[in-house]
């Protein structure tokens, strides 16, 4: 019953909030830069944890919030994996939101004692919603989205990845990743985690990999694509804490077993 | 007056094409591979430009077209350069058309005599149309799109590139291409160069950089951009010849210097 009704809020939740950026966008928006020009926070984002944060006070108070902007991170101490947790990304895809005016998303993730319940992804500015109760199947808005039983291979996909990997960095080593470049149908990259993983999770892409993220950034699309049976896991294959920054290599089995075995190799 | 009914002809072909492949993303898509499993090409975009060549050859009969899939290229012998030209991309973006069911757009270039008169890009997924004729301004639908007057460094521009470029390849050298995606605020890839292009001239994107272009891919942005007063021209810096295929850089003129200056080296 709870999990319906948190599932329920969730998506009202998210529309609600998506509106306030689709007013935001038309404006002149207030930018600061957290660590470095390419990081980017606005008062958006803050305004929408923020209101995140009350209607889950208000409506589930003994729910916990892990938000990226940290408005409610002076709760007490507690244990996440004893809890119900809300992983709250209230844009994910910042620099979208300020200089494409597109391509970014609101991301809700709920966890009962780590295990996911509900997956919420809104991208405002093509109004499509993407949603699922565990056990009830993935929808973009009213559309049921059958989990496809194609099995993409390397030469046909669709990956999203960040340029930044092809580029010497200390997490990756980037020749073999250059090499999937060219093997590939093509990479490519919109600029905001949750919304290319949430494509994964619809069959709109074929796979995607990410360094560094946090759990508001994977917590929802996490929960979308478990329910889709995509593989979702570190980019060395290992399970992934949800309540922790991980990295994220997520495609079907076969392909996500080609794209370790074949372009993944770690720094460590 | 020509020019105006040319104007006003073109937008309306792009809805009413739009509106084909709108309805053609939600059924199954026959797709056929011509020179790769990277190069789609779908009965849709045969339906496409048939589309604009008929009513092209109905309406102006001594116009000339130049289409992605030659549908018309049993036209007479002809010196574009004395010509009115319409460059027409049926789909540009057809691997998205066909796996992302969006990012891909109807791209309509007009040129008269070598001179860009009208161009058109039309998004049927986001349902927005970018369109200008020559010396009245740029609009998305019917929102005036001002030119920036912002000059942002690279350090602040996001840069729209397909990830092969960092790769090794036989057209730039890739390591200043590398070190560019760590000094830039981020490289993008959507997978379609028109609606990348269209981007750029709306202030939504920066700067874009793309190697062997068709004309029907740039020729609709390259009216558009030079209505803004973008700088758009080859890789090297050189005037775009827009009846041949061409490498593209585009952006404002500060940033245009500084790409070309700091991370562009063309292997000859």
């Amino acid at each position: 019953m709870e999990y319906q009704e948190i599932y329920r809020l969730t998506k009202e939740w998210a529309y609600e909030a998506g509106e306030i950026l689709r007013e935001a966008v038309s404006q002149e928006i207030t930018v600061e830069y957290k660590t470095s020009a390419a990081d980017l926070v606005t008062e958006k984002d803050k305004e929408i944890e923020a209101f995140f944060a009350n209607k889950i006070n208000e409506t589930f108070p003994h729910h916990f919030l892990l938000g990226e902007e940290g408005v409610a991170s002076n709760q007490a101490d507690y244990d996440p994996h004893n809890e119900i947790v809300w992983l709250v990304d209230p844009i994910d895809g910042t620099t979208n939101f300020v200089h494409n005016k597109r391509n970014f998303c609101i991301s809700v993730g709920v966890f009962d004692r780590g295990q996911p319940i509900v997956g919420v992804v809104y991208d405002p500015m093509a109004d499509q919603l993407f949603h699922t109760l565990k056990g009830n199947g993935v929808f973009i808005d009213d559309e049921f989205i059958k989990p496809s039983t194609m099995a993409p291979t390397s030469e046909q996909a669709l990956i999203s990845m960040n340029h930044l990997w092809l580029a010497p960095n200390e997490y990756l080593h980037e020749q073999p990743l250059q090499k999937m470049a060219t093997d590939i149908r093509g990479f490519r990259c919109l600029g905001s985690a949750a919304l290319e993983l949430a494509n994964v999770a619809v069959g709109r892409l074929d796979g995607a990999i990410f360094i560094g993220l946090g759990p508001w950034d994977f917590g929802a699309a996490y929960v979308l694509l478990k329910e889709q049976g995509i593989h979702i896991t570190t980019v060395d294959g290992e399970q992934i804490d949800v309540f922790h920054p991980s990295s994220v290599l997520t495609a079907k089995k076969e392909l996500h077993h080609s794209i370790r075995s074949n372009y993944i190799r770690t720094k460590k």
